[in-house]
């Protein structure tokens, strides 16, 4: 009977401990990884993508800390980076080699393993919201190319004209930046993984593909399992870097396997995968993750990448190197 | 020191047996999942798709018994059914809800983890060998439409007119088959597994998609880690069924996670994906797949599933049901 005074006081704190570590929510972002160092991102530059991260992070918080979903604060986020110039995505997506736009973004529900992904889209606005659209209004999974632009207007989506992806100061100051920032600066896309207060896990991601790709080209960032996966019993990820080496290891949906699987960590899976299964490979880029107790990892294996976190107990934070 | 002996002479009878459960080469192949009952598919068309598969299976064995590779003998067993009005791929690829044809396909080494697809072409003869074009040709590994049309041309493969994939006789046998099978032949992917004597394992798998699907969707059957998989390291898988959901469970990943993170046998990882997962979400499909040993398992929820197996030391098999 004497040690179970001590005993019940150690049971309190280690479920103190468990629930403080625990947070009701999380938000994590990318704007792309690549050879972004101090030297090709000058101070000016960097303070903008500060700014525009805090704006996504503010956007995404603003739904989890009001009660709102998941799936919502990940749309809300990606819209702030899609509307952006700044961005490898929506306004800021690169130039194909035929030097058009083509667009890809998918999204994913934790809760029900419900997804839905755009490919090779010139005219929607927001390329995430063609992609909830699909998860949401059809049957499929994944739609492309003129189909998918069509099946967007008909869901009542924005539409844009292909030139308004394209802006002559942008374009200008693209070139200046791609002279700038050699060719390390070829992705960029953008990307959001959240807990919310239901427990519900959620992922998106959405780019304007590779500089100079193939017409046709579809890299990870569209396929559920390789740019973006969400399920609530391990993980949301969400992906940018060389997309075909992505594709290939089905990196989104191998972080949640090695801790359903395995056991790990989600920053042991993402290290794992990240540092170790693509590095060894060649296949540059990083990843974002949340997992179902609001643990974020932020891991890549470039000299840089944009990104941003916030949780319920923790003040937002972005950081670039 | 007399314990040796015997100890010996049970190893010696434990390599044996190792060694022949161990095949030289495997091979399997699938025509599609679903509907599929005596009652819908009657003796005189049982008769023309066991033929046909089994010429598929002999395409490939064919290869794998003179020492070939197991990529060069996915490619030609599938070839075999993409040139076969019978499947929905190639040749007898189905309509969308435009009337038009659209197919997707893909491939990939286990030896090496490199992988190409193609979605949503509809100039090419044969799209496996487009998949496998932009593996070997093509620093990408999905391209699609248009622009997948535009680089198997360019790559010298064998292009159509859309007009091939129409042949009256085979539209008026489609629509006498549609009323006949209902609603339930809607798939017909075909797909092949192999490994061969090096002990190098592929995976390859192409069709129409969805009678009747939107113009744009895109299935799992061009998406790595969906509906193709293979690493030397556990086994190559090809699926057939409802898409959507073969994307959205990773199933042509998982089943390889299984066995290495869960240390699985293949048939245990097949059935736990196939029998558990996809069937309590509704996923009506199955899986062909083959790992590194030349264990073969072919495994669906469905009421059939048209495919066929053969290894070194087994003659070959087809099933319908």
């Amino acid at each position: 009977m004497k040690l179970i005074k001590p005993f019940l006081i150690l049971l309190l704190i280690a479920i103190s401990a468990v629930t403080f570590s625990q947070q009701k929510y999380a938000l994590a972002i990318h704007g792309g990884a690549g050879n972004i160092t101090p030297q090709n991102v000058p101070p000016e530059v960097r303070k903008a993508y500060k700014a525009k991260l805090e704006e996504a992070l503010m956007a995404g918080e603003a739904v989890l800390k009001n009660g709102g979903q998941a799936l919502d604060a990940v749309t809300a986020a990606i819209m702030v980076m899609e509307n952006s110039p700044l961005f490898n995505a929506g306004k800021g997506a690169v130039f194909t080699a035929d030097g058009t736009n083509e667009m890809d973004a998918s999204i994913m529900d934790g809760s029900n393993l419900e997804a839905g992904a755009v490919a090779g889209v010139s005219k929607i606005k927001n390329p995430i919201l063609a992609a909830r659209a699909v998860m949401e209004q059809s049957p499929h999974v994944l739609l492309s190319g003129n189909g998918a632009d069509a099946f967007a207007k008909e869901k009542g989506l924005d539409m844009v004209d292909p030139s308004y992806f394209f802006t002559q100061s942008r374009w200008d100051s693209y070139q200046r930046e791609k002279k700038r920032m050699e060719k390390g600066d070829k992705h960029g896309t953008v990307g959001c993984v959240a807990l919310d207060q239901h427990g519900n896990l959620a992922a998106g991601t959405s780019t304007g593909g590779m500089t100079m790709k193939m017409h046709g080209r579809i890299g990870d960032s569209p396929i559920i399992g390789a740019g973006t996966y969400a399920d609530n019993n391990t993980c949301a990820v969400s992906c940018t870097g060389h997309g075909e080496y992505f594709i290939r290891y089905a990196v989104a949906y191998d972080i949640g396997a090695l801790m359903k699987y395995k056991g790990m960590t989600l920053q042991q899976a993402a290290n794992e995968v990240v540092m170790h299964k693509l590095k060894s490979a060649g296949g540059d880029g990083g990843i974002i993750a949340v997992d179902h107790k609001g643990n974020i990892s932020l891991v890549f294996n470039t000299s840089g990448m944009f990104r941003g976190k916030v949780t319920e107990n923790h003040e937002m934070q972005v950081f670039i190197f």
